[in-house]
């Protein structure tokens, strides 16, 4: 990476967690520059409004999703392996470097009231999602481990379901016992569409 | 109800409506003022602080979810027709008063990164929620439908797992699917835990 794409990264890193801890719509760009130690000016520059940079860390998310889940995954024995893969990366993905949530998911509901261009940036991000993930089940039937009459789409739905309930289980609630029946669920998903 | 009461009731309807498209923090006693048509000085007379207006409206999103979504469904017979009404009401409440998403939810993640008494009155009213699910699933197996091996509390978590996302899929991701398979999912969640 150049020197420039290196400080927009480090940047978009800083933007990233601030909105996932104050929100999007308070993260400002005056806030931003004193946490990374630029003037605002400076900042202008790189982002020229506040929605410029909503979109940038939202894109910004998408992409460290990618480099950190999915591509690792990707490495990984097609089928049943991968799949698991994508989902464990996820889940130390969200709790190592996302302090226990996903930051789409957090911006999802920010702007669920608020149309316009970040909603629409939101939904095309988590609407990949759920196709890489339906994917990677697809994969697993076309490996002959999961069942021919598997449902993609049902059972990247039920992953994103257990995934999301286990953030606001372990974080919010706190309870110590949702990881387990979060990878109890997850078991049996895989269990009742095997081949 | 008395009348003072019943405008509290009726403040607090319009705070909660505010707070779940604005965000918690963003609303002000200002701010509510206005769409209350009220002074700030007379609602500052019945919340005091910011804090306290956010932690009444999350009590009131919990009553408002005890009277619309358990009371009736205490009405229906114990068992799986109890646990299907809790879940639709459930579904409705959400889809036709909450503009398709749950107020607690929506605190719940903007909350997450910030400790204090607030944080505390969401983990309680979620905690008590799944607790409420997980007691109706094992009012089902003390009726004998559903099997005495069921545990009501990996039963909830995936209950609540699939609200949730169905949340996400039906109101950011605008997927017309996504409600056919969350009926899918519980049907098939209840089908396997029949004694």
């Amino acid at each position: 990476m150049s020197k420039a794409t290196d400080t927009k990264v480090q940047i978009l890193d800083s933007a990233l967690g601030l909105a996932r801890s104050i929100g999007y719509e308070a993260l400002s760009i005056g806030e931003l520059a004193k946490k990374v130690g630029m003037s605002k000016s400076g900042l202008f520059a790189h982002f020229k409004s506040k929605e410029a940079l909503q979109l940038m860390i939202l894109d910004h998310a998408a992409f460290t999703f990618t480099q950190k889940v999915i591509r690792p995954a990707l490495k990984k024995k097609r089928g049943i392996i991968r799949l698991k893969a994508i989902i464990d990366h996820w889940v130390d993905w969200s709790v190592k470097e996302n302090r226990g949530s996903c930051p789409l998911v957090t911006a999802a509901i920010e702007f669920d009231d608020r149309p316009g261009e970040v909603q629409e940036k939101i939904k095309t991000h988590l609407s990949s999602l759920h196709h890489t993930i339906a994917r990677a089940c697809e994969i697993a039937v076309e490996e002959k481990e999961l069942a021919e009459d598997t449902d993609p789409d049902l059972m990247a739905q039920e992953i994103f379901s257990y995934i999301l309930s286990y953030h606001l289980y372990v974080k919010t609630m706190c309870d110590a016992k949702a990881g387990k029946r979060f990878r109890t669920s997850l078991e049996q998903l895989i269990e009742r569409n095997l081949a």
